[in-house]
């Protein structure tokens, strides 16, 4: 019997903890919007918001991954086809300049993701054009910003993104989001924060979509240097692990109308 | 102390089974694109899919609905803000038309679920651009056309929607669809279909999206009377009463940025 | 084509939102340890706990619903196969005495959740053995008693059981219950929790098991009067009308080796 | 700030994908009634379907495992503490002799899952103490023995333990099994089954348990050589690599009431 040539996997697919010869391919993406025109976030962030969590990836990662920054103002933002297709895992900062994003770069991640791409949206990025279109709500939360303590505690102690977090995870000031939070339901909840003045945040949320994962991690913002946390930076190499493709990255599972090819 | 205005619910907000005292308003929509150019859809429903559709709910549900149609070819596609305020679940029936539905009408429907309004998704409806919005994934499957007989199995039997629906129900002839369908694991999956060549799919899927709720149903084509089949009249009968509102319709759930008003 | 008798339902089977003609069988159920051995948990709820929440559901829902106690120190803990045919939807509250609960009775009352009885599961009955047979896991979670003001802020607001609950349900003393709890991941989560001390807690846990559905609410405790603040009494009144059978009532969902009868 | 010490985990866990210097510990447990009692049993399976499942195990895996079979006539039916402590992940294939194996040992392989060992559940395996202790439900399905052809589909093509699986796995002859399957909602479903005779089942079932991970795969019948079939090999190949403990194996998560030690 023939089978649908499309959906066929060869036999020959590596096993899945079959030591990677090759290192993970990690874009580490942001808007760069505050860090040149805010003197205080520039000190915080010397080297950006992208520049202090590739740091952190590669210090916890090493020789694992090999990590790339993109930003807003490069062409195409730095999120070409041929920069997609050496990602296996991009994570997303973005707050301020969300619609300046191009609606074609943002179809092209969404389709890359669906591919099997990883995708790591932080923080504000919860509003972002790409987070949106793949959670299909609004994404919205409530929030303040009173530098409150954030306890960021684990629901799931065997979640892989777990593994190695201090419970809680101690954030000693932040910005406070609070509860209902416009998403879906997350296929795995690994994270919830609660706020010294009361709110509670899903702040560790997992999704799966089409071949691809989505992790969405709410700590982090330009007003405080969260990105140098070694709990946060624990949490982030983590969830690179978890969201890289679990098949091989490629083209968006399936044609629109895909006949049953027996 | 003070609360979220924006979230606070009334304690007056009546309880959950309190018999309505208004009819549920149902609009059920169908592109209308086969009827028109084909004689044999036309025969076989003369007053288009979307009569077939209407009739089976008033038929099931009496005085319990006030059901009205429309279609593309209508102003706004019939889908104006005033339409949609008097609609508590909005059935879709779409196919060949999909692209020609204004992005407009598209994003009013979408909020309009998020803030409470059910919708009810049915057979090729899986690639509209309001199922594809509201989930975030590709939505694409499989399919043959053969006449295949489809048994749709409950697998889950406690689910209101299921409740009345014979097990299993039985199509004697059905286009085939066939997995891996491309959307998010469902938040509940209630049918599972099985077709004579051996393929099977999630016929009966529902996803909770913002304040309101989603249901996909795979069976239904132009080819097949399927629309006039009791069994699947009682499916969609049960899915609206199912879909409808849990909270009073309104607008989506939140604003982009809202404070946290202690 | 004939159907398996077991899972055929007749056509007639009332549609959902068919107001009831009989009202809901409701059983409230305690161990009745702390009442009759401290006077001040007396003299906080005189009628015992299970008074105290049996006032509240005929207070919110009247004639909806027929409410009776029970208390361990009856014949079979006043859950007989008798009493549990007459019950719709049974809430229980243990504490200290979950392992004086017989096995057969705890048994009997598994096998009439999975068969579609609603149970609602309160405080420290997440230890109840009838609990733990349910979700299968620990069941365990972490506690400090420090008389915390408890926020219960809702996650998913378009849900049945968060209508009308203020947002957030603020109790002003309560013990403190913290994550991790050790319960499957919740098919849906309703409520979470945050204490002045930072500790987060999923506190409105929802399960569908077997024909059954399951609803965990954590806020109660005998040393607080918790179950005389209107917003607790609001979402037991709401678990009440979720948990309620969706199809009939009966026996387990199937025998261990059904063949298929075609 | 302390932390809670039961919950701390230390800063030096290894990440995830660090290769493993030591093999995964796999148990094989079969009940091995039917092999010593029925000549054409022994023929097919002549190690016994234990042997068979192990031999696939060593042949997949090669040096990333250390494989042992156990069965039920062993002293504590190969299940001691020892056993299981050097146990990774253990696959448990029983039909006829579930009531025989010791409650102790049930318990004891159940508080191993809830601490992080994984658990593959074969076939009639559905009715196994253990995969219902875990559940919590009735575990139940339908069944008839006709030899039908079994079409294995892939519904989480992006699934590990989907990877390099035949899409469909095609499977000449098998008993067939039948929703509904009275478990909890799988929190992913990988595989559906259909068969030729229209039943469909979902067959491939992941759950996260405490800090365990468990993969119910129905195909696989002491009548048929399913065991030997190359797909399925690789299904139970890529179970054990999913299943294996996401952090270190230990006790279970938490004791029955663990105070929170700020």
């Amino acid at each position: 019997m023939a089978v649908n040539g499309q959906h066929d996997t060869p036999r020959d697919t590596p096993l899945d903890d079959v030591p990677r010869t090759t290192p993970l391919g990690v874009t580490v993406w942001s808007e760069n919007y505050h860090e040149p025109r805010e003197e205080e976030v520039r000190r915080r962030y010397p080297d950006g918001i992208h520049g202090a969590i590739a740091a952190g990836l590669r210090e916890e990662l090493g020789e694992r991954v090999r990590v790339r920054t993109a930003v807003l103002e490069e062409p195409e933002h730095g999120l070409s086809d041929e920069a997609l297709a050496a990602t296996d895992v991009l994570t997303w900062w973005g707050h301020m300049a969300h619609e300046e994003v191009d609606d074609k770069v943002v179809e092209r991640v969404r389709r890359r993701v669906l591919g099997g791409m990883g995708l790591i949206v932080l923080h504000s990025g919860h509003y972002s054009k790409i987070f949106r279109a793949l959670m299909g709500t609004t994404c919205t939360l409530n929030w303040r910003d009173d530098g409150d303590r954030e306890l960021v505690w684990t629901v799931a102690p065997g979640h892989p993104i777990a593994r190695g977090v201090p419970r809680p995870l101690v954030i000693e000031a932040q910005e406070t989001y609070g509860e209902p939070f416009g998403v879906p339901e997350p296929d795995e909840l690994v994270f919830i924060s609660g706020f010294a003045g009361g709110e509670v945040f899903r702040s560790g949320c997992c999704y799966r979509r089409g071949l691809g994962r989505v992790f969405y991690f709410s700590p982090g913002d330009q007003e405080y240097p969260v990105y140098h946390h070694p709990g946060v930076r624990r949490v982030l190499a983590n969830a690179v692990l978890w969201a890289a493709p679990q098949d091989r990255p490629g083209e968006p599972l399936q044609n629109a109308h895909a006949p049953i090819t027996w």
